[in-house]
């Protein structure tokens, strides 16, 4: 604990530049955060997590701004995670999602960070489930998780979310284009953006007719409209925010995924440590040998893979 | 080997039958189909494989049954693959797709199969190797491999494929869509279908500035036009393929290629059993204790995972 023992104290009386400090010492991925993460575990399950996820053009950063704007009026303290949805090699970021963020921040108490989407999908998840918790431990009371509606990752991210919003929008060429990702299972609450557009009102019906077909459920899914940029219905989603918070807590349901969360958090990180153990010891001689061996045919993948796993 | 015996002679020698029923042994998903593969794998090796990806309403079917119409012209045999883009949960199948399938199917020389999408992106991603393997086994000169361009799935999926062709079209109001999520660089060929719409040459010219702007390879991915539906451009798709195969084998890359994605098949196998045999001994009931002390915050998630994996 010592080594982090002032950012942690730093962190947790809610100083910005130490949870920037923080956030970017997970971002850069190289373990060291983990003793930071550990001290601040007491200190986190307070804040409410909310997943915003959808294509890309959905409008997705808008609508988090304008939540991030409705939260501050009743003095709702609010951090902000943008998976960044670059490529994972050249690692760029979108300039105009930067620099409205950065707009939005000027609230001393909006907390607002990308997070690269470099690595494997489970990696991402972890990250984002250790930046939720800095961000909880630093004191905000709501956390909002803005995704690109891509499929693995969005599924393995909503672990950490206590409230998914899938935004979808009319005219994408492919109306319900999330839904074939995986993605519709995961939303509490569905949005439907820029409902100016024509083709709102189809939207809207082809995602209550795919609700009803679903299994029924004690929480059954709103479908609202908005206009994020104008404003318009705002007010609505956060409605339905609140109150799937409060089914979540009445129902026991919130105790019941933060302990569901905690069980498969553990079990991968047991399965990190123990694949780290054992890579760290293999023969990598002998792995070269038996790939040339494979080339000629002369044993297959899966027996090649059982002799080095079994020495 | 005794198992299967009967079955992979029948599919090295080609029959239907025990090539769907193969394929169903692997989909399901039960390790049977190991056996299988172990006694196939002496016959793979001289298919080549080409994947075909891009956003859903681009057009991949029908661009994947146009190519397969054309090599049967030279009486290549053809097996395609599809990624069924279908939700995780409701396990469904998208209809138009099956059909158009079938009619496509009714070739002696071609077979196509479907494969869900269930499970994590690494086991998609060795399921569709194995199929791929039985095709080749079952001597089909090309494989198709047909994905829904969502990201971390494609990624690890291109992994087998020999040639990748992204396809793009004009119109779905991201024109570059499949390039957030990390598609763009698997690309060896780019295709923009619906040549005939408005567009088509914002989406060619955007696709050759951002392969201007990457790094100088020796292979330079040519971006072409189609109309898929009326076989308009599918003569130089084909061309493409076939400079792409000619430059992998005189280049060396094939070999190169082929023993990567070995190594990282081998690898991923040998952590799939050092972690199976580890989480066959876990202790549970010491898990469930550990989850209750996070859960009190007397101990956080790492260090728990540390007690677990150091026995």
């Amino acid at each position: 604990m010592g080594l982090f023992m002032g950012l942690a104290e730093d962190i947790l009386g809610g100083k910005r530049r130490a949870i920037a400090k923080a956030i970017t010492l997970i971002d850069s991925d190289d373990g060291m955060g983990q003793e930071l993460i550990s001290a601040l575990y007491p200190y986190t399950g307070n804040a409410h997590v909310v997943g915003i996820t959808g294509p890309s053009g959905a409008g997705k950063s808008t609508l988090v701004e304008k939540i991030a704007l409705h939260l501050r009026k009743t003095d709702t303290k609010v951090g902000i995670v943008a998976i960044d949805p670059t490529s994972h090699t050249t690692g760029g970021a979108i300039l105009g999602d930067r620099i409205r963020m950065r707009a939005l921040s000027l609230d001393r108490e909006i907390f607002v960070r990308s997070l690269g989407t470099r690595g494997h999908t489970g990696g991402i998840a972890a990250k984002t489930k250790d930046v939720i918790r800095i961000l909880d431990a630093a004191g905000k009371d709501v956390i909002l998780v803005e995704t690109v509606g891509a499929g693995q990752s969005e599924v393995a991210i909503s672990e950490s979310v206590h409230t998914s919003i899938v935004l979808e929008v009319p005219g994408l060429g492919d109306d319900i284009q999330a839904i074939k990702a995986g993605i519709f299972e995961i939303g509490d609450i569905f949005v439907v953006n820029k409902a100016d557009r024509i083709g709102v009102e189809n939207v809207m019906n082809e995602l209550n007719i795919m609700l009803s077909m679903g299994e029924e459920q004690q929480w059954k899914p709103p479908v609202l409209k908005c206009t994020a940029r104008d404003d318009q219905g705002i007010d609505k989603v956060m409605e339905a925010i609140n109150q799937h918070r409060e089914y979540l807590i009445s129902s026991g349901k919130l105790l019941e995924i933060t302990r569901e969360s905690l069980r498969s958090e553990l079990l991968d990180q047991v399965k990190d440590m123990i694949l780290r153990k054992y890579l760290d010891h293999i023969d990598w001689q002998e792995f070269e040998r038996l790939i040339l061996q494979i080339e000629k045919k002369e044993i297959d993948p899966y027996h090649a893979a059982k002799l080095l796993s079994d020495p």
